[in-house]
């Protein structure tokens, strides 16, 4: 418990939710970190393909890069309508699910969940990829590198990012900063030049061609930059985190991401031509990454590179965290949907909902494990989800103006002319990138996402019978058929004080108490030690002298002992078979089973008892039919400690307010409970 | 399930157990295993000592041997005596324990268990060793060849060894045939040559020696020798396992193994002399084992070679299996003692003390790994606790005929004699075993020895302590200070059917009845979905209409709602504080929390519940004090299968007997329970 708390931290109250609005100073490290870390790797994921194609191909960067970011800005004028329409949440899935339907809904949700664990695994490698390109003796070491970067976003997060502003902002800032500070070097070296800038540190010979220059190579150039536009959708996410005027500020915050994103991509694809970077295997020894290819080019490796690099680390890891932010709150609302486990929708001791937490750490180390870290194998599959939620989203929108064209009038033709061309447009960017890499692993997402669409929705299959048998369509009122108490049977091994606590317990509750002691569970060498007659004569004497003979005096009808053999040492075969045949006998009752337990204190006991008890207990429930109830009495082996548990609420110096409902009951007025407790 | 029962086979009934009486012909395999296959390693461990002193340490093995053998006819007289003595179950435990006290018995079974445990891993590793000198491609896998065959005796002997009979002799008999012919064969050779025998196939040329031949070095041949006694004492351990009559035939099969034992250890200490057998690296290439140069030695590498390698494989896998019969009953006894975890006194469904079995597998396997599996470094450890046995075991002896010195007479000096004498032989044997393998890996053992005793004691005052508690020394007869029913808390979370069937059970126990409900435990998410006033309000409505309004008009005292904010999510904390408040209220009644829980009924349900139900429920048997029951009102969401259980004792086809208490409820008569069911 204290290990939790030491890594965790201490629970927080509800009342110390996160409440502070935010303005476009914090919210552009807040929601933009994703869309702008993409800079780090969507540019080299193109390069990587045009590389094939040598010279030739790494001519097509720039022209490659533009029509990204004409699909960016298409993007943001779809956005832009999508944060005024949902000042609440403007998410993907709840604007599918609002004007498409529950499954066009559930399919951008589907599409999310899986984008944000390839964020993850994408973010996490392309930042280890940065390292090893300054720190080349790393390079062995990529896959535990990333899975120590993982591991720690996740304790972070299971602690709640609360306190994260500054850590958040300062690597954010310092990022823009100095790659906007080597773009702008970059630029100035090729106009300066005439566009044959001398590098400071040469970058590789670009490799010869492989292969010519072909449309599918181009389309897939443009397919794996479109992973630089990931992360775009984070702004409409978490529009109702933002200052009052909401709109105007969420809608600033975009600007600025989408403007700086697209000078990074523009900004880096001009001097990949003029110097002639090239993109390697990561894999393979002395990998530079193509930003550090550019900072050696314009700076050489001083510490401008060295701070630069740190910065792109930390951005790229700090991007999965994004993720990390929206899958376990977009799990949370499906789970509420009846989508997912409800563990999903239960918030843990930092508010945060930690079985999301740990689910997209599991799935993205899984992927880091397969794909070996290496970020390039992982590309393909990324985008996919991304680009279909954008298309759910702005379609969802189209429908949105459309249904809304009597009151609007004609602005609504407009914005759904806007909404409309953004579906199309990443709809048509969704069609080249599935062509393009359905081959080189697209085929996964795309099978994955219908696996995971029937899985949602078996699970709320699932829940909505369950709940329509346990909510019940006809009268919920209490009924009174039968008022008789319950039938006791009383399992016992021996008549010791424990046993007299759970019999005594058993004749409160009910005049029918049976006992059942079953013969010889412990197997032929202990019969061979005690016989089963001289073992049954002795429980005999014990049961009349200390139970029957007592009870007859206070005029109670007396406990009946039953002796069953068990050939099999089996407990739960004749314990089963009693309670049927009490079931029976005294028909229409329920059949109460009173089990003593031995309670442990500490946690060594668990080896110095047997779990009998509890899987008698388990078995009892799931097969004594629906008139059984299982109830425990508890002998405890070290004194309770409730303090432990209550102690759980107890304030931290200066809580936000003082909770008195957090106090110890010894410090609380006595009152008896009472309905009046609640205001 | 089915793969349980696939792997370890149905459930045998106690009428199963194991009734066969034996005679000498199989008693050599099942007793004399563990003796017998020493002499594969026995003679292996003195020569490897006496190797560093080259050709002259080399010509030591004989009088080693034969010093060896002595001690063995001292034991064997002295085993004798303990047979009649103890004719049903004279091991060391229960003679030291019985003569000696009860520590010294303790102390007995201690040494045995890691002698048992020790015995298992050098039994396989040596097992190995013939197998890699056969084929030694197989050299680089010593330690998984070592795990594999642990795991499959393991299986093995889950299921239970009954029908291994003839999987036991055949093997042994083998064994003694082919290692007889063997033996035969080179001294024939040595004799014919006068003692220079041409070998078929040369052994490697004796080592140049790098140390001078010391007293310490011929002690340690000794004490390394000394390995090949264990297991002596297995048949004084089984005697009650004998046909009548029962100390002749026991006395018969002790001798026989004896003899053999003794004639194998020479005939082998023979040729190593005459042909200069050497003791090579079992981790080198290129190993081969004494045996295996004797035999190719005599014979070459022809089928009698294979032959002879398999069965010593056989063999020495199967003396593990000695182990894995005798650790568990041992355990046993001591869990019957109170000494171990009663899980250890708990026969499984195969009539074998599954507990043993798994911890014993468990300790050897953890052995192997430690040890890389090479025979050679465990040696060291191996024997300090079979002669600590002897030793206690002789010496209990030897007190057991002097308590008896007045009944006896004369004879019973004769045999203290004798036992005494075995006491003092096997007391100075363990003494220069510690002297000479202290340093090489002795002191592991010595160490061991004490922890474990200290564990055995701590459990036994455990259950002394907690037995004291639960027997108690007062009165033991039923109290009736208190009749009053118990006041019963409901924990709900909505009012449904589930709520429903609690209620109605608690209301059918006790007109004290109070519902609890707390107040977002799904965090201010939800909260801002649904108010906390919106939320109360709701449940308070249902609650008038459905459960208080009903109760009224039937003329009872409606159950009353409690609503209780928790602040930190926390379920436990509101619910213990009113348990504590009601059993202050009604003082000196038990507070009955009744507990609605879904019930899954397929495994895959496990992940679409929350375990809260059962965690409430342990922390509430924990800390809410003495006057807590715990009733469990159960939801089944799948139809119960209690044929499932119940099958578990059908009989399969032809069983010795059969067994009406067997048959599924719907068979038997359906009588009403009752006492009269024990005859």
């Amino acid at each position: 418990m204290s290990l939790i708390r030491f890594l965790v931290g201490r629970r927080l109250a509800n009342t110390e939710a996160e409440g502070k609005r935010i303005g476009l100073g914090p919210a552009i490290p807040a929601m933009g970190l994703d869309a702008l870390s993409s800079a780090a790797y969507g540019p080299e994921a193109t390069l990587s393909v045009l590389i094939a194609a040598g010279a030739a191909g790494v001519g097509l960067t720039l022209p490659i890069s533009a029509a990204i970011v004409l699909l960016l800005f298409i993007l943001y004028f779809s956005y832009r309508q999508t944060i005024a329409a949902y000042p609440h949440n403007g998410g993907s899935y709840t604007v599918a699910s609002d004007n498409l339907g529950v499954y066009p809904g559930l399919l951008a949700a589907t599409a999310l969940m899986i984008d944000y664990t390839l964020n993850v695994a994408v973010g996490i490698s392309a930042g280890v990829g940065a390292l090893i390109s300054a720190i080349p003796p790393l390079q062995p070491y990529i896959l535990p590198l990333c899975l120590a970067i993982l591991a720690l976003i996740t304790l972070v997060n299971l602690r709640g990012t609360r306190e994260s502003g500054v850590a958040f902002a300062l690597p954010t800032y310092l990022f823009i900063l100095t790659l906007s500070a080597a773009i702008l070097l970059g630029l100035y070296e090729v106009v300066r030049s005439g566009g044959h800038p001398h590098p400071v540190i040469a970058p590789p010979a670009i490799p010869k061609a492989t292969e010519s220059l072909s449309l599918l190579l181009i389309l897939k150039a443009f397919a794996s930059g479109c992973t630089a536009m990931t992360g775009v959708e984070a702004v409409s996410n978490g529009v109702s985190a933002f200052r009052e005027p909401v709109v105007a500020n969420a809608r600033r915050t975009l600007a600025t991401i989408v403007f700086l994103l697209a000078l990074f991509l523009l900004g880096i694809a001009v001097p990949v031509q003029a110097y002639g970077f090239v993109a390697m295997d990561q894999n393979a020894p002395g990998y530079q990454s193509v930003l550090s290819q550019l900072l050696m080019a314009v700076s050489g490796r001083g510490w401008f590179y060295y701070l630069t690099i740190a910065s792109i680390l930390a951005v790229l890891s700090l991007s999965a965290n994004t993720s990390f932010v929206d899958f376990p709150r977009l799990c949370r609302l499906l789970a509420r949907d009846g989508f997912l486990p409800r563990a999903f929708a239960m918030p843990g001791r930092r508010l945060v909902y930690s079985a999301g937490v740990l689910f997209l750490a599991g799935a993205a180390g899984l992927l880091l494990i397969v794909f070996d870290g290496i970020t390039d194998r992982l590309i393909p599959l990324f985008a996919i989800g991304a680009f279909l939620a954008f298309t759910l989203s702005q379609a969802g929108m189209a429908v949105h103006w459309w249904r809304r064209r009597a009151e609007e009038g004609a602005m609504a033709y407009l914005r759904l002319l806007i909404n409309g061309g953004g579906a199309v447009a990443t709809l048509v960017a969704l069609g080249v990138i599935l062509i393009a890499k359905f081959l080189e692993g697209a085929w996964i997402t795309v099978a994955i996402i219908p696996l995971t669409l029937t899985l949602l929705r078996a699970i709320k299959r699932y829940y909505a019978r369950l709940d329509a048998a346990i909510l019940g369509a006809g009268d919920r009122r209490l009924q009174f058929r039968s008022y008789a108490p319950p039938v006791a049977l009383l399992p016992i091994q021996r008549w010791d004080r424990l046993a007299r606590k759970a019999l005594n317990f058993a004749l409160r509750v009910s005049h029918d108490v049976y006992a059942l002691h079953v013969v010889a569970l412990e197997g032929p060498d202990a019969l061979r030690e005690e016989s089963r007659e001289e073992h049954i004569a002795r429980l005999r004497r014990d049961w009349q002298r200390f139970v029957a003979e007592p009870a007859r005096r206070r005029g109670l009808k007396p406990p009946e002992l039953l002796i069953e053999d068990s050939p099999y040492r089996s407990l739960i075969a004749p314990l089963l078979r009693t309670v049927f045949d009490l079931g029976k006998k005294f028909h229409g009752r329920p059949v109460m089973v009173v089990m003593p337990e031995v309670v442990e204190g500490r946690w060594w006991e668990m080896f110095l008892h047997t779990r009998r008890a509890q899987y008698l207990r388990r078995a009892l429930l799931r097969h004594g039919g629906t008139n059984i109830v299982v109830a425990t009495v508890p002998w405890q082996t070290a004194e309770p400690e409730p303090e432990e548990l209550l102690a759980e609420e107890e304030p931290e110096p200066a809580p936000p307010e003082p909770a008195t409902a957090g106090l110890a009951p010894e410090t609380r007025p006595a009152a008896a409970p009472s309905g009046a407790k609640a205001k």
